[in-house]
């Protein structure tokens, strides 16, 4: 919960967590940024008197991982205060009303699949990492996700590189509208799905909503707002007629990329990658530093040219490659690049050249 | 190396470290920030031409450190570079000449003991935590040691705690200059003695440069600069006459400090000890944040009054107690409180109380 609410708040009930306990047992937490909504339900041990209030989310989180190992805690409200009570610890928090807790109103969700959690972390952990930070391209800050004939594809750019996942359409996902799925969304999602890893996850959405239903009777639904915006036709991008194909180890790549750009400055990230016949020659020059090469052993065939990337890029897409070999597929020095682990692979990758 | 030098420099050569291989095969590093000196020397597989030259420790450094485990390296020195390779990679580092690299003049050093590393690092953190950050007392940037009758003292206070640790004196220690070490110098040797902690430390000084023999023919030789002020008479701050006792259990102490203290403001770090026959009550009260109270078992026996302390001081000062008690000697609300294991403890604290 307490990660879905933002440290500092002019709207002070937005620093706090909705708590609504049954006299079923169970017990509702609930916590919002106006924009991303998470509800979690869980049994109580007992609810001697129903009720609802709002206390502070990190508040009540820091007493809580203070408290030694099974503790038993009480929560009691009186006189606009809860009264936290555990072992011989007690406190008093400020409380707001429960009526006055936004929830974000979803309203029809018409489109409605599962899908497992495993994939969905992974098409998470193979496209975040090219979510665009730019506030001002506020339709690159998050994941597109969007149908086309038989399957459902996710991808993520920043304008200097693509990342694109595709999976067999979900039944139910036919005729579902193009949405872009916010960062802070996909983070949060990612950090719950591994307690469920072994589950499907529910997905509901609107063009203006989605909701993530995630491991049942006592688990979380995490309701975002989407991104209000176009995703450009990333399609375009993804070079078709690339004829150079390089393949070679992505550990030992990704080490020697690593390795070579310790010379590289701030300001100077690009990696020189010289291709010869079953060669690949990294290196940096740095003005302040000095020079840096490595020599790789590399599956190359075709004529050989040199080919310039930014170092950090080049190192987030191959620490996504999880077999023994990575293939590059180029054209010249200046013509996006794909990367993918084979043409089998649900994850493919699109990196932009650097002048070097 | 790498952490005595500093990440910014006006002077080029101080990002560098000195290399220095012998033709007996043995290689010397050297390192200073100008007033700490660090010499590490270790063998060299084979030194085939001997020499000396200076690069950039912290690009030497990243270079080591993504090397794989178990690499042999060679370094090579020709027209101002130096050349470093190992498996396939090749590095070309900028140089600066041996010549220019500043040296730390000890001069005579006539005070010369023994001290077990083990003890010494138990000295350092007993006491380090009090060591002021405040750049105007530069007096108190650091561990005062002096001799006193047959002990050897050493001291931190930043005026509102104060920890001093006492040993018998070393064999070699008698008619020693009072010395006040440096911060840094004391991080630097603290992470050092973890290494070696099965042996003896070597310890020469003058009233203005120490230095530290650590781990015989390939160990390290640490050489600091001292704090060139005044150390206050700290000792009319130990409060001799406080007869209430309280004595309790330190980590119960400390976990119910850390719980009350979840309340406390960044401003008002001050928690409030109310001590009733063999009882203490924990207290908190934030404008913003409601209250907090944990009730602690203790043995106490005097008349009962209310005392606060600063709750981050209490807790430096508790997480240095090892044992199943801990003993507060008190005065009155207002009055030093001495607190320490017991009797026998080389290290003893001293807390000024905050106004609750």
């Amino acid at each position: 919960m307490q990660s879905v609410v933002e440290r500092r708040n002019t709207i002070p009930i937005l620093s706090n967590v909705l708590i609504d306990a049954a006299a079923t047992g169970s017990v509702k937490l609930m916590a919002t940024d106006l924009d991303l909504q998470i509800i979690e339900s869980m049994p109580a041990v007992s609810v001697e008197v129903p009720g609802a209030i709002t206390v502070s989310a990190h508040l009540l989180f820091d007493i809580a991982r203070k408290l030694p190992d099974g503790s038993q805690v009480s929560l009691e409200t009186a006189d606009n205060r809860m009264i936290v009570k555990a072992g011989r610890s007690r406190f008093q928090l400020p409380t707001l009303p429960r009526d006055d807790f936004p929830v974000i109103v979803e309203g029809d969700l018409p489109t409605s699949f599962e899908i497992p959690a495993r994939t969905l972390a992974e098409l998470i952990d193979r496209t975040r990492f090219a979510i665009s930070t730019e506030e001002t391209r506020y339709y690159l800050n998050g994941i597109f996700f969007h149908v086309s004939d038989e399957v459902l594809k996710a991808a993520a750019t920043d304008g200097h590189r693509l990342a694109r996942y595709t999976l067999p359409r979900p039944e139910g996902a036919e005729g579902m509208p193009d949405v872009i799925i916010p960062r802070k969304c996909v983070g949060e999602l990612r950090k719950l799905l591994e307690d469920v890893l072994d589950t499907n996850v529910l997905v509901d959405l609107s063009a203006s909503k989605v909701r993530f239903t995630l491991g049942g009777e006592f688990g979380v639904v995490l309701t975002s707002k989407l991104i209000d915006g176009t995703f450009p036709d990333y399609s375009r991008v993804i070079p078709t007629g690339n004829d150079k194909l390089l393949r070679l180890d992505p550990r030992s790549f990704f080490e020697g990329v690593d390795r070579v750009a310790t010379i590289a400055t701030e300001k100077t990230r690009a990696v020189k990658m010289a291709l010869d016949t079953d060669r690949v020659t990294l290196s940096v020059t740095s003005p302040d530093n000095g020079t840096a090469a490595e020599e790789l052993p590399a599956d190359y065939q075709a004529s050989g040219f040199e080919i310039g990337f930014n170092a950090n890029y080049l190192k987030d897409i191959l620490s996504q490659i999880d077999g023994d070999l990575v293939e590059l597929h180029l054209a010249d020095a200046s013509a996006p690049t794909l990367i993918r682990k084979d043409d089998k692979s649900p994850a493919l990758y699109v990196l932009m050249p650097m002048r070097v």
